[in-house]
């Protein structure tokens, strides 16, 4: 039988073990589903039992377990190809803006609607079902293969990082597929061979001990609000390039092809600006609105704080003013060195009359960019190519995917984003969703991405 | 008997008399103490009754009430003085942080304890026992004498504008002297001959309709909080001067003399930046530190919010950012042109790709300045340089008191400071004191302020 008869006979069967699969509240996030995130772990390393995959083992970390899995029967001149995926949610509250409840999922117009079913469990089920099909048509892989999911992606996989490092040789790998990602659209697939690394700081102004009054001190001493709003001011021009020296020092630049693969792909701006509500499109000029969310580095105010911020007016002089601030990074920019740049230009430009200290806040990743002409990136396009009857998208996303880097900087691998959710599914949302014939074709798709892997 | 005989022999009394005075917890504040402020003012009205004034009434306002009485038989050739203090006090919380209870006065060292002693109970007796004590000896005044004691002073007054409107002809004077007020020190008068005015307003960034994702979206869209402290940086030069067009065009300017007199008064600049905490002084270039804050405008922002505030990173581009902003001025500067002149700043310097707004909020006060050589300034500064035996300084105070304009508005007199606290005595804090001393000495003062009046 061929793997795709497989695929098409046991389809009513993977549905309702999807289901089964959703219906476990498996929140990393609330301490009060650390079970649950257990007993999906459990029915994880028991379905890739189930499939054919051996070694099949929940794995402790310090917080939530992971799972890994192989088959390494297709021999030493065949590559080893890791996947990786999770089987923790993201919490559902609030429960009572879902049309059905979070964990008791529901087919409704070909859709499964449930908590996770799109991010990621619906997501992670699909190479375990083409491992299967293969396993029980032809009794082998034409590849090396080992599973990796995860419990904590949702909450930033603290654990991670150590475990990566402490089981390298569990995880080691030619090729790495990502099977939590999205497809540009129904019908149009893409490959994401870029993501924004990231770097986190507060900029705190400070002048008097305490608040005083404005009437009695104003006019005397310095007004840190004011001097940080002066000194944020000075981090870019007013039409929006970042002025910091040295901040794109490292960035290297797009090429013309990568310009015109950016092109390719549809933007409609009047609809972003209608999906946003923002009054005109900004940034960094000489770039398209495109490029600089997909491949331009970006210095954005998170949050500001300073003195009164109740209802009318209270006559301040605030002691202290502090702005959160996050660069997201492109190739191959370091985040110590943005940070660096950032602080040496806060040094220098600090107003009269203030002190200023620029903190590192908790979050940092690398920019992770797919080396052009990549061997995985070439073989998954085709793949995909082959399922959608369509080329692939080249795109990139202006967010920030730790694992990458971890599994990058640990294992020496890019990992190849191969995944079939939509952004339009209610990720992180009520009324999360997961398009069943996407399900369909992930499984055909991962099964053709083997296969080449094998033929290469 | 000379009234001084007097004043000295009833001492004893007048002190016993404001400490039952200060047991009334009179604040103006919290609802549960409208029967005390109501108390407070009925026992005003009684102890001018005693010390021989007239009419001594409680009157209605919307609120808390205001208590008027009056001597009048000076005769016309003789001027009509109006005295105003307030018998309200600051709510004593924290309670714990007092050596003694509010409530409850005690004298130690010279000092009368206890929540409202100095701000404004001891100095609104003042008055009052020395038109007693001429009377109780002379059998008549010097002039003709109205009071004029409110009990709301410490929430803002919100009812006295109407109720002075609606009581003009009762409170008409020629002059005004205001019992709430400040000596420059024990042994050291002053005059205070200008009171800043206020404008406040809410500057409002807008760009996305809500918080999106800073990674999925920097870069896309303007930012905001970079947007308004770009504006908000632009309303004043990197030297501390406002750069908002027509700011400063209705400011009389500082002339020699004024700027001598400021220079008389001691200035101790490393004592004020060791109080305040700040590292350095700073302000409007070309003027010192005390001539920025007593004879200058300022703009102060109070308040910044925007974004995420609590601990840690949130990558979120925030859809707005809000600063708060209040502007004090000097004289002739109006608020409402102040008001338009940022207006038209904001609306020509908006950063393009947010849309700004400037909301003027509660809180606005002409500024008030005694005209030079004011026939009651220069009488009150006779009497003072008597009593104290040293001329008082010609001082000036950033703070803005808006029933000072609302006298000059409604009655076209311009009011004199003319108290005996101090800043030194906790006002508004926990311990607050009067001194027993500048207690009496302000007694013997008001009494030689109304023969010099008389004898004018």
């Amino acid at each position: 039988m061929a793997w795709q008869t497989y695929l098409d006979r046991e389809q009513d069967r993977f549905v309702q073990e999807l289901i089964e699969f959703v219906r476990i509240p498996s929140v990393s996030a609330k301490p009060e589903n650390v079970a649950d995130v257990r007993r999906a772990a459990e029915w994880v390393a028991a379905r890739l039992t189930a499939a054919g995959a051996e070694n099949a083992q929940v794995l402790a970390t310090a917080g939530h377990p992971v799972v890994c899995a192989d088959w390494l029967h297709a021999g030493a001149d065949k590559p080893t190809v890791l996947i990786y995926g999770h089987f923790d949610v993201q919490p559902a509250e609030p429960f009572e803006l879902w049309t059905s409840p979070p964990f008791a999922p529901e087919i409704r117009d070909g859709r499964l609607w449930g908590r996770g079913a799109s991010d990621d469990k619906g997501g992670m089920l699909i190479p375990i079902l083409a491992v299967e099909a293969m396993l029980r048509t032809a009794g082998r892989l034409p590849v090396n293969v080992r599973f990796f999911f995860e419990g904590q992606e949702e909450i930033g996989s603290p654990d991670l990082p150590p475990f990566v490092r402490a089981h390298a040789e569990r995880l080691k790998a030619d090729m790495i597929f990502s099977a939590d990602g999205l497809q540009w659209a129904p019908g149009q697939p893409q490959i994401v061979e870029a993501l924004k690394g990231l770097v986190s700081m507060e900029l705190v102004v400070r002048a008097a001990r305490a608040d005083l009054h404005s009437g009695l001190h104003g006019g005397g001493i310095a007004n840190p609000a004011m001097a940080l709003a002066q000194l944020l001011g000075s981090l870019k021009s007013a039409d929006g390039l970042v002025t910091v020296a040295g901040f794109y020092d490292a960035v290297i630049p797009l090429s013309d092809a990568e310009r015109a693969a950016i092109a390719c792909v549809p933007f409609d701006e009047a609809a972003y600006l209608a999906e946003t509500g923002a009054p005109a499109p900004f940034g960094e000029p000489g770039y398209s609105t495109r490029e600089r969310l997909w491949a331009r580095p970006t210095l954005d105010v998170n949050g500001l704080t300073s003195g009164w911020q109740g209802a009318g007016t209270k006559t301040v002089l605030p002691a202290e003013a502090r702005a959160k601030i996050t660069c997201r990074l492109v190739a191959a920019q370091s985040p110590e060195a943005v940070l660096d740049a950032i602080r040496a230009h806060v040094k220098a430009h600090c107003p009269p009359g203030v002190t200023a200290e620029l903190i590192q806040n908790p979050g940092r990743a690398d920019p992770f960019q797919m080396p052009a002409g990549h061997n995985a990136t070439g073989i998954a396009a085709k793949a995909l190519t082959e399922v959608y009857g369509r080329a692939p998208y080249r795109t990139r996303a202006g967010g920030s995917i730790p694992v990458m880097t971890t599994l990058l900087d640990v294992l020496g691998v890019h990992a190849v984003m191969f995944g079939f959710s939509h952004d339009d599914e209610n990720l992180h949302a009520p009324d999360e969703f997961f398009r069943l014939d996407a399900f369909r074709l992930g499984q055909t798709a991962y099964a053709r991405l083997l296969e080449q892997l094998g033929a290469g």
